[in-house]
């Protein structure tokens, strides 16, 4: 092992963002570089460097703003319909257009429709007109030395038009801030690349010139740079020439690859190393000469963070525009949460409109987790001096998607189905506005949720042992004061998941009591779990005979990913999951799969879609190429109270 | 002039938009086109064309989820800090780095701060662990088959991210929309050509490309084409061949130079023309096979508009997302807005937060004002129905900015003076997120939105005949219940502009009763007017005796632009405005042009920042450079009630 000399600070947000931009700031590396000068039609979204003032005057002659004709308005004095006036073309009026300018000696415009030709070039009127009627007279629009637009202002579509009519070709603007992003990790590969464990696709470096480029700034992305001190260097001090902030992703951990920090010190200064957020916590903060320099940490979640905090403030400045400010929104916390004191925690979280108010559900903490990232709808600050929060507890949530998108989302929360998500993909085909949300709490879970009321439905498979009959009975003793649906998602089969092969002979759920045979169970609560208890039971097997019952996965797909990863050798789950990762498949019991749906959510236009969708045609015969499912029952109503 | 043929309906908004979408629908025009397949990592911001699912798992092996030593969990149990375990590296442990494969017959990892070498290579720890901590094990981030990305899911930076983690290198996205932008008529020149009267810029065609980019497709602008029917048509037929839909500009009016409808007519079909909106009416929405065409009016905002209307929603539809629905927020109308019924109107606000509400004051209503749409902050609808609004009566504005800037603005309403225009522009260099809203209305109207708490405070020139003072003895009369401060921003000079060389000879405001002197007036309130009136007064002139008495503009700049495009000999105005259009100026009076501010603004952050700027070297320089300003009590408080 190497030797390990970086230590981290772990220094409060709000210092750690005051002490790097001030230095920036005195540095001199927020001022915007030099300006540029382009042609305005190519400068839609660019941000102006300087005021701009009209050239010339928009109209810059007296135009006819109407189509008619042009004529003196002393001409018309007294016309009424006793009293028509007649003009004679050429002497009295002339025919113009909208847009022609108004003819010398004329000083106002008739509209064609009150204009009555009888013949001999002459035409009746039968309404005076006053002096300038219908003229759009010279700087109506623009008067020339008139401010167009002011600096620091990002141009818009009618900008460019109005600065075009202005008499400006061209626009001054903000150089766009270049942003050099260095990859590091002798462990990265391009993508593509055939892996070997220990392989990590090269997959952030998009991300971060994803958002670089959303915020306004030119991203250039690197080759990798393999763990080698000296290598970064020079490819630090390469970038150095090309940008006007360098971003180092990865190595910026207290690990055995860190140079980050070491490369930053060497060559100019490291002002923050470590700061107290999760996830992002070994964020590392410089500066080289004026140049901007940030170890970005290598997990996908902590880098996106990071660079909201750090890089997306800093650019925005670099530009001279406003760092936009989050859309926020009130919710509640569907479920409690516990972060650490002193640490100020950025958790993802999912949202949804039930009733009359929006439910927040936390997704996945890990700062590894880019699928948390791709899956989030908000995110919820727990500040550092606060434990966490409790379930029900109003949180203000920083929005991701649009409001809109929001108030459009289905919530389904309870046990996982590969059918839930197909039908999420099948619901865009219809609607696109509309979005289905899950969570995977289990079947039970689901029903906690509805009787929380933080979900409009629930999946939920649930054998009544008495009755061999599936969800009614928890549906009446956990709901008895709620209206409730249950509409058939599907029929399905459980068994099960073995290595492809079956490597241990396994040939029911009586193996698992062997001692040779590792098992990977479902959380407490999931439909899954109930069924094996009660099989267990039947067989007299008791859970501590189990090796692994205690091992919990939340979803079938993980159960089968352990699996088929060599962490256990079996587990209970669907078919559909078996297949998709090529194991072999066990029958124990078919089931049932429903939705549990109130009454009041029913009818909701938004649920009432997506039942449509589930009785497509198209939908069934999708779910019948997945395996392992019977739709003679799917979108079905079996239940009424 | 030629034969007019074309003559407009008047449908509907409702209706236009339901037969012309409808007829789009069952012609496959909405259809999204063929998906192309492209590079992940160029891909932000577009549409995916199919659901993602994973190709491989993320994690593919089990990694060490930290720095430290991988061990066999069961080794450990029963270590505490009593009875410390020992292990040896390569037998009990190996050392991992963050995202190391867990070596085989290892199922844990210890971080490395738990870890106590002791020399040997032998390591003491202190804590049991379990199997699998600080593990990710495979899938634990994307299981290979899982959903990455639904359909129609517009792509951001996280989502390449978790794309290439998901083993994908490409990626099925929608082809853009290409829009064939065709500029008709023989008066248009191209920006930069030197300008005859009756040319007319060719301007609209980068803002409606810039509304083609911004809503996700991709525009193709033609050159030019002259008012020729078979030119037209010509071209349009040739963009046929080379995009998905033609947007054809201008022409569409009932106008002898339209050509639109009748194209659109003979290559395909016109399904609306003409619909009951304002601005906008002459819309022109056809098809020609399964290609939508639209003919745009050429007046800017009413090419804006109808493009919000038609060929927005249009281009969402064949992209597969959801049309964007504006922000919307609740104000106050300032001002009683009468409006034609049987036409929906679309009104162009500014917007202010004023104590504890938003007031929105109307801006030009003039199809042909492009700066109105540059200057605006949202827009009001109108309903056909609706006579329009009174002063005070609530309005729903579609928000044209972010909430986050009307939040941060300052509203000025009252006299128009130039340095207001500069000192937006200066407050924009020090405070990027300020903005500076003004309404040009007069002295008076400025008083009196004070009075109605429509503004933050009022620009003001009022002369006191009785004591010779500036504006004190208004804000005393007038808002005696409010406590005032009055602000100086400048001294100014007045007098009259006159043509450049002075062609009548005008010597001063006796000359004005002259009948070869054509005047051009202020608007009722504006403090030039009241100027003007103290002016006659002492000469004895009666304001019947002044030609031109009657006409009115609303700006300075207005005046001088009358003045200097012939329309009128003389007016009364500031210098500044003179010097900017190169006419002569005569001086008639100093005088002190204040800003008056409730006490209860005075203090607000966003106030004080804009008086530090008033007060700064810089921007009383440049005061200065203008000509015809005094800014010796420039910042200074001149009153305090």
């Amino acid at each position: 092992m190497k030797k390990r000399d970086v230590y981290l600070d772990n220094m409060p947000l709000d210092e750690a963002k005051k002490i790097f931009f001030e230095t920036l700031q005195s540095a001199g590396a927020l001022t915007p570089r030099s300006p540029e000068t382009i042609d305005v039609r190519r400068a839609l979204g660019r941000i102006t460097a300087e005021p701009v003032f009209a050239k010339i005057s928009s109209p810059h002659y007296h135009a006819a703003a109407m189509d008619g004709i042009a004529i003196a308005a002393k001409h018309t004095f007294g016309a009424d319909e006793k009293n028509p006036v007649r003009l004679k073309e050429g002497i009295h009026f002339k025919y113009v257009d909208t847009g022609d300018p108004l003819p010398e000696g004329f000083d106002s415009v008739i509209m064609i429709e009150e204009v009555h030709p009888v013949g001999n070039g002459e035409v009746e009127i039968i309404k005076a007109c006053s002096p300038w009627d219908n003229v759009r007279s010279i700087g109506e629009d623009i008067v020339a030395t008139e401010l167009i637009v002011p600096e620091s202002h990002r141009l818009r579509p009618q900008d460019l038009s109005a600065l075009l009519a202005g008499g400006h070709v061209e626009v001054s603007v903000r150089r766009k801030p270049v942003v050099a992003i260095i990859p590091t990790g002798t462990e990265l590969v391009a993508p593509g690349a055939e892996l070997k464990p220990g392989d990590i696709i090269e997959s952030n470096s998009a991300m971060l010139a994803g958002f670089v480029e959303e915020w306004g700034a030119k991203a250039l992305v690197t080759e990798k740079v393999e763990d080698d001190y000296e290598k970064i260097k020079e490819k630090v001090k390469e970038s150095l020439e090309k940008s006007d902030v360098i971003i180092i992703n990865a190595g910026s951990s207290a690990g055995s690859e860190d140079y980050t920090s070491k490369c930053i010190s060497e060559l100019g200064s490291l002002i923050v190393h470590g700061v107290a957020i999760r996830p992002g916590k070994p964020v590392a903060l410089g500066i080289i000469g004026e140049k901007p320099i940030l170890g970005i940490p290598g997990y996908p979640v902590s880098a996106a963070l990071t660079m909201e905090l750090f890089a997306k403030p800093m650019l925005c400045m670099m530009q001279g525009v406003p760092v936009p400010e989050p859309e926020k929104l009130d919710a509640v916390m569907t479920r409690r949460v516990v972060s650490a004191i002193g640490t100020e925690e950025f958790l993802r979280v999912k949202l949804g409109r039930i009733g009359d108010r929006i439910c927040a559900s936390p997704l996945s903490r890990g700062a590894g987790v880019i699928t948390s990232l791709v899956r989030a709808d908000g995110i919820v600050r727990i500040p550092a001096l606060k434990e966490g929060f409790e379930a029900g507890e109003r949180v203000e949530v920083e929005l991701l998607k649009k409001r809109q998108e929001i108030e459009n989302t289905v919530v389904i929360i309870g046990s996982h189905d590969i059918t839930i998500d197909l039908l999420a993909t099948e619901v865009k085909k219809y609607y696109q506005e509309m979005n289905i949300s899950s969570a995977h709490v289990g079947s039970m879970g689901g029903i906690m949720a509805l009787k929380r009321g933080e979900c409009h439905m629930a999946g939920i498979h649930l054998l009544d042992p008495n009755t061999g009959e599936y969800n009614v009975s928890y549906v009446k003793r956990y709901l008895p004061q709620k209206s409730m649906v249950l509409v058939n998602l599907v029929r399905r089969q459980q068994g099960l998941m073995v290595q492809r092969g079956n490597p241990k002979g396994i040939k029911g759920i009586q193996d698992l009591k062997r001692s040779d045979v590792l098992f990977i169970n479902r959380q407490k609560g999931a439909g899954t779990r109930l069924l094996l208890d009660l099989k267990l039971k039947e067989l007299g097997i008791s859970p501590d005979e189990v090796r692994g019952y205690d091992r919990e996965e939340y979803t079938h797909m993980a159960v089968a990913a352990a699996v088929a990863g060599g962490s256990a050798d079996a587990g209970l789950g669907i078919m559909a999951a078996a297949s998709a990762l090529g194991l072999h498949f066990i029958p124990v019991s078919p089931e049932e799969y429903d939705l549990a749906i109130p009454e009041e959510y029913f009818n909701l236009d938004s649920v009432q879609k997506m039942l449509w969708v589930i009785n497509t045609a198209e939908f069934k015969q999708k779910v019948g190429a997945l395996g392992g499912y019977d739709t003679r029952d799917t979108g079905r109503i079996v239940y009424n109270s």
